[in-house]
């Protein structure tokens, strides 16, 4: 697919015609993105030029992006460090538009999922299995501009508007380093998908990548947003293990739809796992029994701390714990519920610039493990491209994680979702 | 081995007669204990009482001791809780000269190693694969009790001398429970292997277990005392491997001469691994050569605080660290100093009752790992035995951590040579 945008500067006055099929028409071309002027200020949609990728760079048209909280952290920016403007936006997908030089592994045309955090495929991190902190592209949320020439590719009437973690997914056109870029399954729809570019995965990974709680482990959560409730997944499917291992004939492979609507149900049966959910929002504890979490701790309902509530629900203290609000008063909590002796604690929040994680160093010397993760261990380009495979295979539902959608233009409306704890994860159709 | 002391209080005028071999005659019953009536002031040898064992208890008659740094915290008792007067003492080779009722897996005469920290078998720690906490037994400082009636065994003229983390073996009979007792072989020499009752074993522990440096890593150790360098017993081997396998002809086995006493200069031949000491302590850098640490670092000679120091040292930080201070500061930087992606730092010393250990979430978020880690994982009844074993078998060199011996008398003398940072294990002699 070519098209005549190559080696463009993209401007202009009107958004039109995308379509998320292959015939994608991008002689079309529309450019505008949510620029956030000031810290907590509605975005406001503007007409923004988008430069041509440089070397390594690829410039792609986002179809969908959805909101997480890492956003809204930065956009808020209390406590982070304020950068504006900025086009913020991470989790979504899109359509490589064109290609920087140097760029083989991408053409124009592709389906792919920009990723907030990068995999240079050289480093020793990359090269390492266990770790996906690439030293060239991990996460740099106080950056502003492209590696390649400490520049911005946005701009209005010249005045650099700056990046978001490399991925800046609240505009039309965005530019990339090819490094950040997962080339995705073409046939797989990127209205749904496009959650797997941030939050699902870092749940999901949370859990399967660090955590790995075994069978009839309890797991608590701090947090039910989409991040929290994509980590009860897996231990719900390990419930499920049990539901057909004891319970049912061993040769009859569970429907799909069990696995997902019935995880709490299977481990209830099973009486094997247990899976705590954490969050000062009681609206979200309805939703997540749908995700398989079978018991609710709301840490306004008690005088003690709920380090202590938990540790007394489960007879000493949780098997596995993931954290995933930003709270620093989470993040120790969910360290100091984990069983001393093999307790494993996830920290996946993203914390404030000045929060110091403090706790008795004789909770750690009682056997207690604390890790932390980002993007829950996935490498971007190796490892994404798998868990699409997982959704198309049905393996994994992600429908359930999308309670809202709206149009770019009322892309405000996604933010107030969120800071309502109405929503999982609202997602923003560019064309419309 | 009968011994009519079964079933008596034993209480004697002098020490007599003791002697390591098996046809030892405990009809020459001596009973002097070092008692520490007050904090930090000298410990004084008394005639002391030691009532006979109650249920699940044996009575030890201690041939050997040694000095632990935990015995000199709680003794100095700065930062930790006060319990006097009290027997201290936890590192020790000894022989059942009793046992209470219901005791089964021991009898007078077996040879054994005390253990601060128990193995009942029955709870779900000791059931564990991962843990070594056991519910019933596990190390408790503050209590100066036996379990069974939550009375001491020790008395001078009717008045109750506390117990030490339920071991006391700074007397040369003690009353333990039957799950903090190791059967060993009766062939291993006690004045070599009471040093595993604690220290080295703790530090062997916490690298073969809970660090698990893979080959070639770079291993930091804060701390260079008898627990800092049992940790590098470990990585040292590594190099060794890596030096026999590049270096020399596959078939020959390296004489164990060599695999101890050159073990930093095959880390340098295979260019493989490194293992950076820390200590505050310059003149324990020499002694350090012999375990294989090979650079050093104090902390004192940098203006930047150490974590800095080694993360510069080794492009980004260590693989691993294992901290064997019980230092705060040194808990910090040990954590501090492992590298983002894959570091694992494990936390040994005991740190003080109002310690915070803290470091930024982030520290958390960027894949570093914690771990804490009493008696290096060991389970002790059914470990311990095995760790003598490789004694024996000549696999572990426990001679070079003995640099001082001094008769019972001279007690103190092991304080002093402690505090002076003189001594890696002072053992002391009981029959002299
Ligand atoms: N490490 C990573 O790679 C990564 C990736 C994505 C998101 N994140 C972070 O994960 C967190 C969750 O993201 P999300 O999009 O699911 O957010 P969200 O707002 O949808 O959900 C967060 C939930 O946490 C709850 N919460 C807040 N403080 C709490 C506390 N003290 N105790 C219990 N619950 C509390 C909120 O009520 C909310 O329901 C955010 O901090 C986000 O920045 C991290
Ligand atoms: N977790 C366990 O099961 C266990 C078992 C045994 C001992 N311990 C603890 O391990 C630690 C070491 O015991 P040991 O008997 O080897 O003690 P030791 O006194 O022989 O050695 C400790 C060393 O640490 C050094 N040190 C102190 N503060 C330091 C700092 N801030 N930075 C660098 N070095 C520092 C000292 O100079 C000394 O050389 C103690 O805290 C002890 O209580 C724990
Ligand atoms: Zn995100
Ligand atoms: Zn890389
Ligand atoms: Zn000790
Ligand atoms: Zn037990």
């Amino acid at each position: 697919m070519a098209s005549n945008t190559i080696g463009q500067v993209i401007r202009c006055k009107d958004i039109k015609l995308i379509r998320t099929d292959t015939t994608l028409d991008l002689s079309q071309k529309a450019e505008k993105a949510a620029v956030a002027w000031e810290a907590g200020k509605p975005l406001v949609i503007e007409e923004v030029e988008v430069a041509p990728p440089q070397a390594m760079e690829v410039r792609l048209k986002i179809l969908f992006t959805s909101l997480c909280h890492t956003d809204v952290y930065f956009w808020e920016a209390k406590g982070q460090t304020p950068l504006f403007p900025r086009i913020f936006g991470h989790e979504a997908g899109g359509i490589v538009e064109s290609v920087g030089e140097g760029v083989t592994d991408l053409k124009p045309g592709d389906h792919v999922l920009p990723v907030f955090t990068g995999e240079c495929k050289e480093c020793r991190h990359c090269k390492s299995e266990e770790s996906n902190m690439c030293d060239l592209l991990r996460i740099n949320t106080d950056r502003g501009v492209m590696l390649n020439d400490g520049k911005s590719r946005f701009s209005i009437n010249g005045q650099p508007i700056y990046h978001f973690v490399g991925t800046s997914t609240f505009s039309e056109y965005t530019v990339v380093h090819v490094g950040c870029v997962a080339k995705i399954n073409p046939a797989a729809p990127l209205d749904k998908i496009c959650v797997l570019s941030c939050g699902i995965s870092t749940g999901l990974g949370a859990t399967l990548n660090v955590a790995k709680p075994g069978k009839g482990s309890t797991v608590a959560i701090f947090g039910l947003g989409a991040v929290g409730l994509a980590v009860s997944v897996f231990p719900s499917l390990l419930c499920i293990t049990l539901l057909f291992q004891f319970v049912l004939p061993l040769n009859l492979k569970p429907p799909v739809t069990i696995l997902h609507s019935q995880a709490a149900e299977g481990a209830r049966i099973a009486g094997a796992s247990r899976i705590i959910g954490v969050d000062l929002n009681s609206k979200r504890f309805n939703e997540a029994k749908k995700f398989g979490v079978t018991e609710f701790v709301n840490p306004k309902d008690h005088d003690k701390p709920v380090q202590e509530v938990l540790s007394k629900m489960t007879d000493g203290g949780v098997d596995r714990s993931v954290e995933c609000t930003g709270s620093i008063n989470a993040m120790i909590a969910a360290y100091e519920c984990v069983h001393d002796g093999w307790g494993v604690a996830v920290l996946v929040g993203v914390p404030n610039k000045d929060d110091a994680f403090k706790t008795h160093p004789v909770n750690v010397l009682n056997e207690r493990t604390l890790k932390g993760t980002f993007f829950g261990n996935y490498k971007p380009r190796s490892d994404l491209p798998l868990v699409v495979e997982k959704y198309m295979n049905k393996e994994l539902e992600l429908e359930k994680f999308i309670t809202h959608e709206v149009p770019f233009s009322e892309i405000n409306k996604a933010f107030e979702y969120m800071l309502r704890g109405d929503s999982l994860r609202c997602v923003i159709r560019m064309d419309a």
